[in-house]
């Protein structure tokens, strides 16, 4: 293959995945923080130790529909000598007892209703003779008399105020990713806002004469434009707001416009432009507005990278990562690059993605010393993930990423691993992983 | 405990949870089909065949930067002996060859360009003398002569036309749920939109006396709201989109005002009102207004549910599903009942969620015979998952969601599941997930 053939005279060059990641984050900044509403916060990350205000429950209530007694008074009740008591209260959810339980008596009470001064438990319906009274269409009005037929333990079906969270408790430290499970719990201290660091803005540019956007006419020698909508969901589902720009034709005056449009945000990201044999005009063009790094670095696919800061008049500056053109390498270098990139911004404690041990189906090549990371499907079976790469692992082949949902890797230093050998995979969807029975 | 002792009651006319699950599912329907923006369609499931209308890529081109040649011409080529070849074209990406090759005569090519009539092979600049002539500043430009050094294969970085992806070829069946990775390949084939089905709206509605909304201030004897926001995010999570209609009182007219606002909607979910021993109002109106059926389901949390049709004067008719009212149990029943209903009636082929076998950590009790959704947190660990419970597994207790992220599941007819054992969990948020080595 020409592509291999022609690295030998740039291999000694090469900077590995791990000093370009190091390099790379060393210029991202954890961003600012906002407060917003709880059900917008999710996927962000505290920016302030949440400590609850309340106590939940905030008041000791009752765990179950029945009547609030004195324990005391119902140690000898049995179904056969059922003990008779006053019901002197109904107390709903949401409502305050008015009375006091005194010897003899009890309250009706709701499931989350304030336990009344002088009850210590709560005998739930079943095991009063409500149910049958209820049948023989008897009132169960307050005042009336209840029978308490069987006996629970002192302190049954009662929730002590505190018991789930305490006032003063730190429920989520700094720095947690709120999932969407933490939500009820958030609310349920009071919270309507969260103070989180905000989303990084990410302008997306697509470079390159050839390219149309997906939609309009496609003529002769041209291609449409992947790159754009790909990074677009690549952004939002790292967790960044995508701002696509557009596609920059290679000419100084349309770059530069369009460079203009991308200051406002936090991060570039732009593909195309940046291999060693492009036209010179685009590495032209950033190198003169900003300190660009044209790297080659030991991966494969996304062999060639450009790293640096944009900058504007002012001399405000924004990080800028030039991705390669392939869509292919383009999107495995953002996943190595990139999204560690937006979620340093985003305040995510930990960076990259971790790895599953799965048991390769078919086999990987590495014929030149770098990292592969090989495009598979992984499934769970019999306890466990198996790999299959999604076929010809030719950079330039789009489909190889279609149902794909893992990045399988073959270290530098390793020349293939065989079908049967266990093998790294970073999970990059685990909605699409299957589950095979 | 009290909640316990009550089941032996009604034991009997319990549903299992697969009763529940086929019932409620039958009366949802796959919802009709919308054209979506690409950027906006993940997660939305394919409403026809997918077939590119062209090639990928389109036309026959470079896979380097290089010179496109003849083979037979530069069979003899080496270091030493050198092939010159006039150079009679220059060919950018996204341009298109303006000259045929001819015997002894060269198209500087550029990656991505179309291959020129007469050309077979591409020689990458690295292979030529044009490194050395750009070292001595010398021009590059056409007309001009190129000396090739090393021989290629054949055909060597050429890329053949539909090699990716052929004109008429199915790049993804009607039924395809759209994913992140996925947008780069759609864009590819020119797809600016596509056909999917659209996204069901979910109304929630609380009801409840006792209810305040977060951010609001408490008074005595009431509680925050967890449900609202907790669900919204649920729904959010599953697919849907969420329509908050706020808390409705427990009385006949707010609760006839609200449940208007839901008819909009495709489903309807509410919390609290539904348990034996509630107030009656909620279930009176809810009657009423639809054919409910309010059940005991054989899971914990979860046991009360009600479901049914709500219609409007017109007689149409949305499902409504009525969770119960403490946050846990509503969460739980929300993900084995509500997720799998939106999941329908977005097209999605597998509804309900998979398993993986973990090693717990603790132990899970089960005293009464019902199906226990244990929160567990799962870990990654030694190339296998290990589940630890949030702790007391009360369902009043809120906080045993916080940073929970499976439900593991200890079926009906087994007391308890001992520590060190296997156990089957629904993993309900990978991105929570903890890798530990």
């Amino acid at each position: 293959m020409g592509t291999d053939h022609a690295h030998r005279h740039y291999g000694d060059e090469m900077l590995s995945v791990e000093e370009a990641q190091e390099y790379i984050l060393r210029a991202m900044n954890v961003l600012e923080s906002e407060e917003k509403p709880l059900s917008e916060a999710i996927g962000q990350v505290l920016a302030q130790d949440l400590v609850s205000k309340i106590n939940i429950p905030p008041l000791t209530n009752s765990a179950m529909d029945g009547y609030a007694v004195r324990h005391e008074d119902i140690t000898e009740a049995s179904e056969h000598t059922p003990i008779y008591l006053q019901v002197i209260d109904e107390i709903a959810a949401g409502s305050l007892p008015l009375k006091q339980v005194t010897p003899g008596t009890a309250s009706r009470i709701m499931t989350g209703a304030p336990i009344p001064n002088g009850a210590d438990t709560v005998i739930p319906f079943e095991d009063t003779d409500e149910p049958q009274r209820t049948e023989r269409r008897e009132s169960v009005m307050v005042p009336g008399r209840v029978a308490i037929k069987y006996l629970s333990p002192k302190g049954s079906s009662v929730r002590p105020f505190g018991q789930d969270i305490k006032q003063g408790q730190l429920v989520y430290p700094a720095g947690t990713v709120i999932r969407s499970v933490d939500l009820g719990g958030l609310a349920s201290i009071g919270l309507g806002q969260v103070p989180v660091v905000r989303r990084p803005i990410v302008s997306i540019l697509s470079t390159g004469d050839e390219l149309v956007l997906p939609g309009e006419k496609l003529d002769d020698g041209k291609i449409y434009d992947a790159n754009g909508v790909g990074l677009i969901a690549a952004v939002r589902a790292s967790g960044g707001i995508p701002n696509f720009v557009g596609i920059a034709r290679d000419n100084v005056d349309d770059l530069n416009d369009k460079l203009d449009e991308c200051l406002r945000g936090d991060l570039l990201i732009t593909s195309a432009g940046v291999s060693k044999g492009d036209f010179d005009v685009v590495k032209d063009v950033l190198s003169a507005r900003g300190e660009m790094g044209f790297w080659s670095v030991r991966m494969r696919p996304g062999k060639p990278l450009a790293f640096g800061m944009l900058y504007d008049d002012s001399g405000k500056a924004i990080p800028h990562l030039g991705l390669p053109g392939n869509p292919v390498s383009a999107l495995v270098a953002f996943e190595i690059f990139a999204r560690p990139s937006i979620r340093k911004m985003l305040g995510i404690p930990n960076v990259f993605r971790n790895t599953v041990d799965a048991v390769l189906q078919d086999s990987i090549e590495n014929n030149d010393g770098r990292r592969v990371y090989a495009r598979v499907i992984i499934r769970y079976q019999d306890g466990g993930f198996i790999a299959s790469t999604t076929g010809n692992q030719g950079s330039n082949l789009l489909s190889s990423m279609l149902k794909s949902n893992g990045l399988a890797i073959c270290p530098e230093n390793q020349k293939f691993i065989r079908a049967g050998d266990q093998v790294q995979v970073h999970v990059t969807d685990w909605d699409r992983v299957e589950y095979v029975s």
